[in-house]
């Protein structure tokens, strides 16, 4: 038995189908199209799997996708990466044009698990997942399970508030002082243009910094340290035993996660300090579309 | 088969024996005597134990004690409500006193359990425990299942940092801006000091505020945005169906527990606040014992 992974993103549709251990065997890749509707974008999805069917014998459908989505009742709410979808019950459509058993999980929690699985989280007890890129979200695996949460918004840390001191940034949706307003690559981006004069976003700022400008390391100082408050609120509320970070914030590796791993501890109990294992994220792209493949397991 | 549940507290030492339901049938107290050294109180928890072994047929023991310890090697660590008790394999030294299988947890994950199982969280697929008292700690129940933490530190939430801003306070170990610092009882008390002149704690600042005292409503006000801050970074975290809250500062409901469930839907994403479920505990100082017996299951 195989099952199928999709990656539903904003810009790309990445279908791959699955040995039951996980492995990734075929993949195919095309543009989402968003601009022509959800029912021609799910066409194409349905089309897919049908074909796939008549090769492979297809136990069930996985499907990452952007939130806000609801995934225990299989529908896509109104993702601002997914424009003109809204309120889409995914699950029910897709399941009616396949006849297979179709999972949808919000596309960072579908990343989560195949970090846990496969990626930098391999082997541990417990794993919670981090993305740092245009936002921050996240997901939790315990026990090799993906905990989902009540209403499927286990990991939306990017809400999660690191100074309520600060203000709201980046869509009317985030809290004051939100870690997603204040550390996203998109955060570093605004930083940049404000502090900088700069408008060649988050990656103009890392360059100026790898120069030596003063101002650029103080953006990216604020940044690792929210980070770290970020991180150590969730290690003192589920303690996992392992983060894993990924997302392209997190590419310049010098810049940004060593000096993290160093912040975070400075806001640990002792006996959290002394086993903190921050890792960098191992699947990098291909995590969402893995993660799909594994969430009907 | 039957279970005995011990809750090991600063001052008193309660013990009781549970069905296999959870239902407890007997219970006995005594002082813990905390001066007379861990050897003293370890002899009297085994010489209950082995009393009631004659009695009743038993499964295992289970004991919630106060942190930090490491619940995976049974381990008391050095807590500041048991003055003396520095790394004493708590867990080994009864096993092989009584010859049963003893299980060792932080007591706000012993009530956490309790209250997830028999109180408010009763039904509920995930249950956020928080208590807020002298300190504020918590535990996580997903499934009708603990999760302990990699290092048994899950619910350590009194060291979140709600405003990185604000002093540290409280103890050397909290980090500055932590929750616990800045809306426990023993921060009202000390805010009650500062900016009301009192010297009653707690208490004195509720009495004040309900005869309308504008300062001790603001001390309160400062309280429930904290907390409000924590419960929702927790509900970004991890997304519980439930949260359930207890300790003796939420004794004052109109105070504190409805202003509260106010000021955390402010925090949250629309589709969180619309089922924010926050309730107060059920078993009061029951929870420790009820949650030790608990925990052998």
């Amino acid at each position: 038995m195989y099952t199928i992974g999709i990656d539903l993103g904003g810009t790309n549709l990445r279908i791959g189908v699955f040995k039951e251990n996980g492995e990734l065997i075929e993949e195919q890749n095309c543009p989402t199209e968003v601009e022509k509707g959800p029912e021609y974008t799910i066409g194409i999805m349905a089309k897919a799997i049908n074909s796939i069917k008549n090769k492979y014998q297809i136990k069930a459908v996985g499907i990452g996708a952007p939130g806000p989505l609801n995934p225990h009742e299989g529908v896509i709410i109104e993702p601002p990466n997914l424009r003109g979808w809204v309120n889409i019950p995914l699950v029910k459509i897709l399941e009616e044009k396949t006849y297979l058993p179709v999972k949808l999980e919000n596309d960072a929690n579908a990343a989560a698990l195949a970090e846990a699985k496969q990626g930098a989280g391999k082997g541990a007890s417990s794993v919670f997942f981090i993305t740092v890129s245009t936002g921050i979200g996240g997901g939790f695996v315990l026990d090799g399970q993906l905990v989902s949460g009540a209403q499927g918004n286990c990991g939306e840390i990017g809400n999660m508030i690191v100074n309520p001191n600060l203000d709201a940034y980046q869509g009317l949706g985030l809290n004051r002082g939100a870690l997603e307003g204040h550390a996203s690559g998109t955060a570093i981006g605004r930083m940049g243009q404000e502090r900088l004069n700069i408008t060649n976003g988050a990656q103009g700022v890392f360059q100026l910094a790898e120069q030596g400008n003063e101002t650029a390391q103080e953006i990216l100082d604020e940044v690792v340290n929210y980070l770290a408050i970020g991180i150590a609120n969730i290690v003192h509320t589920v303690n996992p035993e392992i983060i894993v970070i990924g997302g392209g914030v997190m590419k310049s590796q010098d810049l940004i996660l060593d000096p993290l791993i160093k912040k975070t501890k400075q806001y640990l109990y002792p006996s959290l300090k002394a086993v903190l294992n921050i890792k960098p994220a191992l699947l990098d792209q291909k995590a969402g579309l893995i993660g799909a493949g594994l969430l009907p397991n």
